[in-house]
């Protein structure tokens, strides 16, 4: 992946999202001609990948004065303690506390989502996982839930724009919908292969009308070759994907000589699952991964400021002074 | 609250944030030269309160073609059951199947967080609560969670993006931060008294430099009649806002003549705690939610097609024909 | 059911399948010439449904002297408590103390199996319940497993030789062996039509080679009137018979104007599954119970001396003298 | 012990015992003149030890064609995995379809009680088991279930037909009944030793009218060197055996001189009980288990054909062909 | 039982069991000549049965200046609320400061022991309970215990230290020790008869050499109508008492025509084992219960000053000014 | 500490704190003119540290007859295994009979103190701990539960009795009464400075009526180098003294240039607190131990004979004769 350019909204810039009440300080220090430099640190609630970091530097770089700034932070991507301090930002106040909200806002859900796809990932231990999971949050942030889930190691995901944001292909193979509305699996996998230009893999879901065995074989008698896998997302009303089906399919499907037809699942896919799955032996070739990664619980951070033009300070409960963490880097 | 206008953005239109496979779909069927009637019907995974129909009943109008297309749904803000269908769409299929991916993920979000909004509003028996949640999502989205938190019944919210789509006032009190940058409680919220207009409520935040009991009564005389509330948000290191200091608060206010200061709660705050403050008789007057609601796991919706040109069908695990609810209104 | 006739085997009569103790008390109290009227009672070490009695009463009335006996029991089905006294026999010692051993055992087992198939038939309100444990037990005691079953209120079972015992025609549809040994469901179903006489039912069991509401309509559309019912039997392997795939195979039925077809559910059936499957509104017909029933834990009896020569004596920890019960019956 | 030779009932070969739609089965494939050369696998649901085998041989080699069969199997008493093919047969399918209930059914029961009389075994380290559990099974299995103990690794067995059947005297002590029925321990106990033959051990049960302890010391003086063992076995109303009671018969019976006299405990033991005996250094001589190996739950097992006529099939859920299982041997 | 006479003691009037900080306070308000009126209130951190008030009254009469003081509290064996205030004192500070220590002790042992035996006698509706106890405190205390334990409603104590405190006759039966040194239990209960003044009631205890059901049969028939009662303390390693030892006692000693003698029951008993034994149907006669109130937790007790010199005041945590509770009464 | 000097009280000697079933075993005992040798051993229901054994010597060394005793002990403070015999008495039955009920009660009592106490400073690695339980036992007993804290580890004790038992300074701060009395905690603190003698420690109590931290400050400044030590008890009602109230104290105290300052902590501490305060890494310099040590459970002790004139005997369930423990010492 490259890593993409963030760029704030408007919305964001002008403190439309911001919480009232920063709106107001700021506001009440510029009536009372206040504006100290202060040192603010962004701290996490609970353990896990940081993710959010580029997008955070990206809107302070519009608002720091660019000679009385100094921010430190962990990178993309990196592991973060419980109660880590992740961004030290020193500047007037007047400049970034307006940006409380939308900096808290963004480490929070973008690091609860590469949190949970890097969970999925070091379950399934070098098989490759993409994320499903547009379809459970806002379209709004569809972009950056695919983007997070592939810091957090995916190998793809399936919405657009997220693909675009990290400069990739979108991978997805054929929804039910295409078999129903074309009345066959065999059919539809024909007319997919008819349409779709060659460099993207004949991926056939083989749960619709038949049992999942049968169909495969249908399927792989009628693309031959050119069939790069099938997809098992059988339903929970039919008991859901298991092991047992995954190697029953592998072995019907290599008896039949169709040993290069990989297998990839889907549905209410986790790291359970996963690791339940190779445990059972089970011959996958790929996971797609959804409402694991994208309902994830944002991780809370919290901002307290901890000097007021050089002296240590802090409310009650958190350390006056700078907290020490070497592991930060100067990025500005 | 007014009913907001909801515009579908241009990303969600062209297809932008859908999975890869509605776009691919939509594709074969074009080359193909199918686009049957077909009847898609969305059901929730699990009970709770129906958000976001506005938002996806914005985003039909501007697709389904007006002469043939029959849609019926919910109210927003129904109560919904598990698996109970909560839109069902009749149209040409080419005209509606990019959006399935949008139309779930809006509801898989609002009905989130609306019902547990709904949850902490049941548990809070009449006192108003506030929607502090912006800090815990992505800005793009922080709009959207405030309106689904007020649609479960929150008297008010604290982004400015929330407030003004559904047309009130945002809420709020004074953060730490500005107590910390002006030194002192005290002189914060003299300051805040001196430049907040009238209308917004004098609210202190009592918990920063000393005790919350000392603290209040010091705001108090400081600002006497004007001064509407103490807000109480201790931190967890301090040992949380516990009934017990609500309560001490209360009487020491009290036997000071400032009986009509009111005391508003924050800080961790979800239905148990809410229900725990009640029951112990502490005497709060507001509170402000956070990450219980901003947190809420998003409600899985799926859609799947029941009939296509009047047949029944369904994929395997699913009934066939359209599935009785009586509860659906035609609303289009 | 008519009540069989039970006949002691000559192992039994011999003492062959005695513990040798009583074998040797026998040959002591020989020698020393006591033989002193002795009042042995039988109680239950745990509540549920008496069963066996009949066969003990054929084996006492064998042994027993006609002129100095006297014989109380509950009657066969009949509800028993914990501790509670089942059996009372007062008769010379000699005449009897070898037969404890299989007294004990015949109630033991007998007993478990009726009070496992009681609990599946109360579960089932009604629904019918056939027999299918046989092959879970040693086959000497098939004959006697499936009497048990029925006096626990299945309907049929099947084996032939439980049938025989109990005087009706045994049940069952097809096995899994049938439909592989000819290649297809429909073929095997076909065949069986046209071999059996009329009055067997024609059930074709639907889950060997295809999804099973496809196979379902096949069948239906093979046999068309003669169809009396399809059996789900899905294994464990494909997710089990769960309650939504048997409410989607009664719906593509119905669909297709199959209402008369019975649906008949085997596999792993027990009474928490049958709750769950009529809870959840599931259409079933009939149920085919095997290891619940075939692998109840036998309920142990124990047998003490409470009089001897009229006088009450009893081992430390229990009670000398007859145990009052009115429910007892004098049966010899 | 000896291998017994097994002798298939009338029952068994007539097909009386089988599941009445493998006779239907047998019949429809006659009428169609199919007999398909068929492989069948029998597994087992969990692990234990495989019992039956001898006696499934025994039925194997009376309906098996001689010139065209052949039969593999795991050895009587070999450890077995979940799921592990025990037995694999390849004949004309009608020889052999009729009894898969009773080959199931043997293997059932049989390793069930193996499995249980191990666990047993194990726990005891060394000390020897009887197997009491006559009394809790139908006296038709009486003989099978004391093999099958024995195949388990106890040393002996109360039942004279299960004892005749290995080819060993049968074991046992005394019953309450003799001595209620003589009215005093020693006098019971003298004249045991008066009538039974010299190699028959003397043991004395000594719970049933006095202290343990007491009777312990005068049963061992009444008879002197003759004393073998006493027995202990104080019911549950009473406190059961606990270790120290066994410590404690230990110590009055040393402190009196007799330190050759053996502790044989029964009555509820486990392995668990036994464990915490030896855990807790009770001077055990040996053990008497019955219900915990009687009331073993019959291990499942169940069969499959894997080929027809050389061709590899399987139902939906298993896999087709033959199962590697290098641990089988040819045995027919 | 008459209430006693309570009389400070030399080393609680001196303070010498004080905490030194309070004789500290004392010294300093002294030095600073500070003695404002106090009002000190003393709560209970546990729901329980008040007992020590009256000895706390002993010690506050005669230390606090009649002419300036008032004392409010519940009374003796009433029962208390969680945290609520059970003794207020308003008067001169320094001529009770300190006696803090001494008042919550007294309270915290008394209403720990008194709350236990109401507990027990709760249990045991309407059964005697008499107390056990002293064994296990120290004998500095043990009248104390018995004290309380008569005031939650046990009918006797076997302390004579505690007998006297109250008025009453010690209760109690005959330790193993004189058995043992006698060398039997009839030989004991023959010379306990000889000797005894004829109002003590003859209690044998039977479980010392033999069994507890022979043994009360011989102590029956030595002392004949003398006998009033037989005591069951058989220890843990023997399975303790168990509901079917003294049902099995009671049938034993019916049958021998010995209606009269009562069981007394001892050893671990509490009340989860008193009704066990009750819905168990035991006919137990009387109880003696040690541990389970001598072991019980001392519930704490806390002091606060409420209000100096007729101003309310408190620490961080508590309400100031008078804790309104219209159960105190004036006593002082 | 220097072991103290017990002298067992009058009411002890006489029998008065006897259970009444021991005087009437010495008063038959004497009618019979038995008074032999006996061998009595008593041993702990449960592992601990072995406390009370002194008085119990000095008790024995009143009442033996020194020409006819033998006695073996474990040392005070020896660790003891359950069921471990602490405690050998021979002599004359009638010499020590009636003092069962004071052993066993001043070694169960003091014996579970000791433990409780040892267990918090095994928690507290090194970190002094003073007994602060006075006030939660009688104050009859206020010494001797001091005196068991220190020989459990404690490095000092609140009541005065228990220090001077042990010949130690008692320890202790300034109580919340003392500085609600004097209105303020800085001018309590300069009291305390002024008039106590120079040996005492400065340990100001600072929870009272400000901020910890805040409050922290202010005495340090008020009274600079003198101050000793700072002591947090806040309350439950406010959080409890959590480790990032000490943690922030130290900081805030530290930044401010009072790093000799000592922070103690009181309140609740148990061994568990102890424990997570020291993981969490929070600088306590040392803990105030109250209702953990004083409400331990009693250790029950019993007391059996094991010899009469030599000759081994038990009750049953005890095993006949001297019990082997190499670690008991010869004591007089």
């Amino acid at each position: 992946m490259k890593q993409p350019k963030f760029e704030p909204s408007e919305d964001v810039l002008s403190g439309e999202t911001a919480d009232i009440y920063f709106a107001r300080t700021i506001e009440i220090l510029r009536h009372e001609g206040l504006n100290p430099v202060a040192t603010m640190e962004v701290f996490t609630s609970s353990a896990g990948m940081l993710c959010g970091i580029e997008e955070v530097k990206a809107l302070l770089a519009k608002v720091l004065p660019v000679d009385n700034r100094e921010v430190w932070a962990l990178n993309e991507g990196e592991s973060m303690d419980k109660k880590e301090v992740v961004l030290r930002i020193k500047a007037p106040y007047q400049s970034y506390g307006l940006y409380e909200t939308a900096i808290c806002g963004i480490l929070a859900h973008s690091s609860g989502w590469a949190t949970a796809a890097r969970e999925c990932v070091a379950a399934a231990r070098g098989i490759p996982i993409i994320s499903f999971g547009a379809r459970h949050v806002h379209p709004s942030i569809a972009g950056v839930l695919d983007y997070a889930a592939i810091v957090g190691g995916c190998a793809g995901c399936s919405s657009i724009v997220g693909a675009k944001l990290v400069g990739i292909e979108p991978a997805g193979t054929m929804p039910h919908a295409l078999i129903i509305a074309m009345g066959d699996t065999v059919k539809a996998t024909i007319a997919f292969d008819k349409y779709m230009p060659p460099e993207v893999p004949r991926v056939s879901l083989v749960d619709t009308f038949k049992d999942e065995a049968e169909e495969s074989l249908r399927v792989a008698q009628a693309l031959g070759e050119k069939l790069n896998s099938v997809r098992l997302d059988t339903p929970g009303e039919r008991g859901g994907v298991t092991a047992d089906l995954i190697k029953e399919v592998r072995v019907r499907l290599d008896l039949a000589g169709f040993n290069k037809v990989k297998i990839f699942v889907s549905g209410g896919v986790d790291p359970e699952r996963i690791t339940n799955f190779l445990e059972s032996g089970a011959p996958v070739d790929g996971f797609g991964v959804g409402g694991y990664i994208s309902s994830a619980k944002p991780i809370d951070f919290a901002a307290d400021l901890h000097e007021i033009e050089g002296k240590p300070v802090a409310k009650r409960g958190r350390m006056p002074g700078i907290t020490a963490n070497p592991r930060l880097k100067r990025v500005m």
